[in-house]
């Protein structure tokens, strides 16, 4: 097919948006590991969940069997708002690169959450809704999430608590005035409200707040608050389950011009969005339909797949968590400073270490200074200007598409683009003054956030 | 047509993207008053122009009798990239309001200049580009143009020199590295490197800088440097014609679905936008083709169509430029301070003006405060969080639509959203927290604004 025939940015039609969302799990042969109860250590029950979760989130959640779930009718109405997301085709990078390689990518950033968060907030805010409850309580560390589930809740007239890892409400003011804009209360991780915060605020006086902190904090006022449960962004299957919505459409859009892709690249912090971009593809290839390649890519700073263990752990600090066996760096990982607070957390979603565990992912680390040059690279010719995060998929995908140069392969290289970066130009700024610099833990500080984990074979 | 069977967002297809610019000039019988040189106050000369402006775009400002202008192939690939722009059905807001009417908007914030100013910084960059020219130089204000402009220079490998008025340079720091992200130098104004600016910092030292004296300095640094030459966002007559892409797509968007608009609205500051989205109704109208009522919608602080003046007038504080024609506060209008950065300028489009002045075109201000709560009802329910200036025009769209709640009438009414307000978080911020206030001239700022203009029939 002629280059141009297919257009820079491919829109499907409303009717092409997706009616169901795929369950990977249900194509899987050996499947992810059960969540355990944190006081007994046997898989978790639906009941045992029922004051942290809302109901039908629990059915998704320990659903490893049904295929496709139907996307109710007025969370697909909510999606038509910003979906179905362009499938980009990046002609002007790969002219940049000289690349033989056809690079397509995923943008999910044309919300004003700016990612693809808002495609699991409706879901999660909708289910809230229809059990009759009053709110929801969640966590956010850069805000996305955050952002996501407060217009999702703005919309649907549902009340939202949103628990901010402390560095980010301070140094993200932006941020949190669009949650307030959209009617949530925001409250800086570690705060007095809660026993679980005032713990570490008395343990650690001055703490800059932690991402598994902020869960424990926003799980507590849920299960102590009459009509609120707890929602969550990321790690979890229901998530990576209305994920799917990314990888179907990719899919679909792909499909309409004959394309097929080679290598599938995503950035990998909980997994929700590498797992919802892959889950279509990597369902083919459980079910010997077509084969693909799948990279996964973590920052340096924070490496579960590429250094982690894989094994059970706790998924938040304060340990009120159900358990999940999954790779991990452990609950008490600090990772060091780094500009992609997204991609900060200690474990990976339980599907997704799995199938990494089986081989039938890849995973690689990328430093921080080469993640904000690819991103300017791509931003110059491309336009978007993409979040740190996302811009770990493009690192590795520009990779790719220079291996093909050398070796004049004409492969068919799709990459999710998350979201936008207008909310880290803090970090931007500090890469246009040659300030940014790259962490990786030693092996020591590995060790030692291996160290607490719970020991369960 | 049932009301649903027109999706929430119309996209055209690439191929539907406009070839050529259309020129509402040439339809209009009453042409706009000629520029007038500075020097003799005849009507300007394309030679005199040619130390500002690139060729190709001064005879763009000049010709007033060519309808329609091919769009060059490089810029139409470049509007690929984010174009063509979404008309959304705002089907929630209707439901929220209980409005018979149908509201329709036109949204150009998605992309990451934010805002429309990129369809124009395109072409300005292209033709100093064919022009074998180096670099252009500019000022910004609240930073959408210079964005822009900065994306459009990366694009075409051209250098880029932003004057940003000084309280929006360190007010607005994240607009300042997206910037500098794509290679833009950006200088605060005034700046010690002009003429213009060392003298306004003698006459006003620690003055935050305005619009007009940053234009100055562009001007000053284009017409002295071998290879530069300077472009402007906005108040122009070619950059309007470039703005025609607004009007065109959402025109074709509405035919397609048999849709025909009542009302057309947007805000105004320098006018581009407002006279892009109006441009092919209004030339229906000027035709006798279709009658359409049309829409202007400024702030209470700057209100240059609603308590201005029809008189020429210095287009900037240094009195460089060519003089116009238009509805004006006097160049020496300092506007109070309004969140609006992209409305503050003292004149407007001599073409809009002479059509307000013949009465096609009706115009309204409003005040702050009414647009952010116009803004924050909007975005809770239509997603997308707008910018203060786009906001203008959401406020009066909702109340025609509530006037039409209230007689029944099904009126079509069409606006434009500009961009977004990623950037504005500051005032939104404000607004939370209910420290928002409301400014406007008194009689006498408005005759001390007159007091400095050029007295010419």
């Amino acid at each position: 097919m002629d280059k141009k025939q297919i257009p820079y940015k491919i829109y499907l039609s409303e009717n092409e948006l997706p009616r169901e969302w795929y369950n990977l799990r249900a194509d899987m042969q050996n499947k992810p590991a059960p969540l355990l109860d944190p006081a007994t250590h046997k898989p978790i029950t639906a009941d045992a969940l029922s004051t942290v979760f809302c109901d039908e989130a629990i059915r998704q959640e320990l659903d490893d069997t049904t295929r496709f779930f139907k996307i109710p009718d007025i969370i697909r109405d909510f999606y038509k708002m910003y979906r179905p997301a362009p499938l980009i085709r990046a002609y002007c990078l790969e002219e940049k690169l000289g690349t033989p390689a056809k690079i397509y990518y995923k943008f999910e950033g044309n919300n004003t959450s700016g990612s693809h968060k808002l495609n699991s907030a409706i879901a999660q805010a909708y289910y809230a809704k229809m059990q009759g409850l009053k709110g929801v309580t969640t966590e956010t560390g850069a805000g996305q999430w955050g952002t996501a589930l407060s217009m999702a809740c703005a919309y649907l007239g549902l009340d939202c608590k949103v628990y901010m890892v402390k560095v980010s409400y301070e140094q993200k003011p932006h941020r949190r005035e669009v949650m307030k804009t959209y009617g949530a209360t925001v409250t800086p991780s570690p705060s007095p409200d809660t026993v679980v915060g005032r713990k570490i605020l008395a343990a650690h006086p001055g703490t800059s707040g932690s991402l598994g902190c902020a869960i424990s904090e926003a799980v507590e006022v849920a299960t102590n608050t009459d009509g609120y449960r707890y929602v969550l962004g990321s790690v979890l299957n229901q998530v990576m389950l209305h994920q799917s919505v990314i990888g179907l459409e990719t899919k679909t859009a792909l499909d309409k011009y004959g394309e097929k892709a080679d290598i599938v690249i995503g950035c990998a912090g909980g997994g929700s969005n590498l797992g919802g971009l892959i889950a279509p593809f990597m369902g083919e290839k459980l079910r010997g339909e077509a084969d693909y390649r799948f990279v996964a890519v973590e920052p340096a700073s924070c490496p579960s797949l590429t250094r982690g263990r894989y094994a059970y752990d706790y998924c938040d600090t304060g340990m009120v968590c159900p358990l999940a066996k999954m790779y991990t760096l452990g609950s008490g990982f600090i990772p060091a400073p780094h500009h992609s607070g997204g991609l900060r957390y200690h474990g990976m979603n339980t599907t997704l270490s799995a199938l990494y565990d089986q081989g039938l992912m890849e995973a690689v680390s990328v430093k921080q200074t080469e993640v904000f040059e690819a991103a300017v690279e791509f931003a110059r010719v491309e336009g978007i200007l993409p979040a740190p995060e996302s811009s770990h998929a493009i690192k590795v995908a520009i990779d790719e598409a220079l291996k093909c140069k050398e070796t004049g392969e004409e492969k068919t290289i799709v990459f999710g683009l998350t979201g936008t970066g207008y909310f880290d130009m803090l970090a931007y700024g500090k890469y246009n003054d040659g300030l940014l610099t790259d962490y990786a833990p030693t092996d020591e500080e590995i060790e030692k956030g291996f160290a607490g984990m719970p020991n369960i074979e």
